[in-house]
């Protein structure tokens, strides 16, 4: 037998592979960074050779969660302002705080934020969209964490892109700097929206997207407002609109999803646009809920997203699961859909898949890389486990996740980030936070 | 100045007085188990004397939360059945595992797992009703946490009563063994619902509880199904049903309230019966939602509670204010129902006083009773913090709870319990777990 890098054993892992295998007493098998063996124990664990061994306690082992939507150096604005329509919100609170309060050093500090918060509660990849980007990218590279990173595109002056007129190129530059730069980072192209951006903008940034061969991602009918501006604009609903410009093929990420008729389901069925789903931001702006179980229905590959922390307030996706589960079944009036199963599946595999890494990782199968988590499952709120999957989405929390591995290499061991200084990354984020609620209270 | 035997300092203090007074460098004076004195720092803290000082490290110190519905013993249920319709998981799974494993040891190990989870996430009182309610207060007793717990009344033979012509006689029973046996222990009688119990029944119970002076509690119109059969039943809607009885007073706990019209509402309202909220339960039953909004407009008293562990999956407050506060955002269409403060105030305040000891706990002012929480806001995910309030709705999970007393006792200190046994506890309702899931297995 190969001789592994690192054994994880005496666990139980929950496998996201096709058939959806939850294995007890679970061997998993890391060499070089990718899974070659995943397995029921057959013999002692000593009959593995391995230069390194990690008892999972009996916790649950699976793949580290993916986070398909996220602004990650908007944590710095965390709760700034909350319980606003989604427009005042944008419009008097967070547009006007990026103007004022966006740097490189800013985003730098958010970013790092996020990745600790990320790694502490589970998540080992994430998609991201913002501004100063090459800032974000450098962070996320020191973290270890694996992403999906865009340099957003919007028709008015951004932080770092004061030029509207250069929004494109400055994206295309990103791309072009950090395509193979690090085998954890994917460049991508993020516009903010149909009703940010115009036509011209967006049929260009579409086509160096698919041209650079990278993925196009775009928020999606996520009000009613923007639903009804693009009708009464271009007659017809946003999606019609993105299709009518060229903007929906497999390679498009439709962020939200919320605005939608069947026949707007069928256009992105058809043409396999992925979506992401955050229902936490929009519960918590009001902006609807996304179709998403007929979406699922009609084939969609469908990732979970936790948005902005400026509007969720966390990056908890073990939070993310269970709202999207609950929210699902009361709204549709039907407590069937969105079972545990389904929801784990788009916090990993379906999320993997949406953002264009679906043969890389979001299961634990040889000849993927080894991204995986271990969850303590010795806490009162976790006893007595019936069913894995089930505790995930409906009893875990982030704080539960013991040990974090992205490529087999560690970065969380007991609950403490192996490389990261935790306690400097706060300071600084908070010195942030105080700057900006002066000058709030200021005016 | 009063010598205090304990203060509590550099704290940002959630008061949940009145005027819902947060106060940034606070100081926290508790005597004889009783809050004296919360104000903003005036001297240095030597100057106020005091046996024991603790200092809050810049964390939230607000009134321990308020579970104002639950059962406790089905913690042993977690995750034992799921995504189903409520009447199939209540009468395929809930009700025969009641009857096969429930015992007077099952129910206190059930108990003392609750009572673990939710001191380790910031809940100091609790609303019970369920069966073997005797083992129930006995182990609420030991754990040192508040309760108000009542017998369920239920009109077939039920655990611990097989012979239903003596289920009001148990609860009643119950209430006389444990009135004034304990400060912290406030019996009632709980009626399972309009549909499981005679109106004979209904009546009987209410007028023993209003006899003894204790709570009356009740589920109420939590599912379409039952609205539909008191509708075929007694054509009226189901709080239309219970007042003709005569059921609706101050006295009187509705739990779930979802399906009601605007006259429901007034009746409840004008009777001046309390609420209690569970929206995570409703969810995840596809239950429907309950018309909270419009029931605080109309000056309705309403707790939140989490239900039981098998409905929910857990007993996380921090998570019941999150959902309810985004579930009410989404369903409404608007942003700014349930906002953080009137979130806080149902799992504190609101909640306290709809069990009955809104003058005894709920917030932190001088004469009550010493229950508070301090959370650790040195998280990644807790960073940075703008609005204090905003960040326990909408950003803080169980877990962040770092100390909690009641009555002026420590229970937790630093994440750990003070007395209880946790290991011993969850080893003991893990193995009722595996008992459960062999029988399960086996037929």
């Amino acid at each position: 037998m190969m001789k592994s890098d690192l054994i994880i054993h005496n666990a139980v892992v929950i496998t996201v592979n096709p058939a959806f295998d939850i294995i007890d007493d679970g061997v998993v098998c890391i060499k070089d960074g990718v899974f070659h063996l995943v397995e029921r124990r057959k013999n002692d664990i000593s009959k593995y050779p391995s230069e390194e061994y990690i008892d999972a306690d009996g916790g649950i082992v699976m793949p580290g969660l993916v986070n398909a939507h996220t602004h990650l150096a908007m944590s710095i604005f965390r709760g700034l302002a909350d319980d606003l329509p989604l427009s005042v919100w944008l419009n008097d609170h967070i547009f006007p705080a990026e103007q004022k309060y966006l740097s490189p050093e800013t985003v730098r500090a958010g970013t790092r934020l996020s990745c600790a918060e990320m790694l502490m509660s589970g998540t080992t990849t994430c998609c991201d969209g913002y501004f100063y980007e090459d800032s974000v990218a450098e962070a996320v590279i020191e973290t270890g964490l694996r992403a999906v990173l865009a340099q957003g595109v919007i028709d008015f002056p951004a932080p770092g892109v004061p030029d509207p007129k250069r929004n494109v190129e400055t994206a295309i530059e990103f791309v072009k700097k950090w395509k193979n730069r690090s085998p954890l980072l994917t460049p991508s192209i993020f516009c903010h929206s149909p009703y940010t951006c115009s036509a011209e903008t967006l049929q260009n940034a579409k086509r160096a997207a698919d041209d650079m061969g990278v993925r196009f991602q775009i928020h999606v009918a996520e009000t009613k407002k923007e639903f009804d501006q693009i009708q009464a604009e271009h007659g017809v609903s946003v999606v019609k609109y993105l299709d009518s410009l060229g903007l929906l093929n497999e390679n498009t990420i439709a962020v939200h999803a919320v605005w939608m008729d069947s026949d707007d389901i069928k256009l992105l069925s058809d043409n396999r646009v992925k979506v992401i789903h955050a229902p936490e931001s929009n519960m918590k702006l009001a902006s609807g809920v996304s179709p998403v179980p007929e979406m699922i229905e009609k084939g969609i590959t469908i990732g979970l997203g936790t948005d902005g922390c400026a509007s969720n307030n966390n990056l908890d996706l073990f939070a993310e699961m269970d709202s999207a589960a609950k929210l699902h079944k009361v709204f549709s009036k039907d407590p069937t859909v969105m079972d545990a199963k389904t929801v784990v599946q788009t916090a990993t595999i379906q999320g993997a898949k949406a953002i264009g890494a679906g043969d890389v990782i979001g299961s634990l199968e040889p000849g993927k890389q080894a991204d995986l988590i271990i969850i303590d499952i010795h806490k009162p709120h976790l006893t007595p486990m019936y069913h894995p999957a089930s505790h995930v989405v409906y009893a875990a929390q982030g704080s539960d996740v013991r040990d974090v591995f992205v490529a087999g290499k560690a970065l969380l061991r007991n609950h403490e980030p192996v490389c990261l200084d935790v306690k400097g990354i706060m300071k600084q984020a908070a010195a942030v936070g105080v700057a900006v609620k002066k000058m709030q209270t200021q005016g």
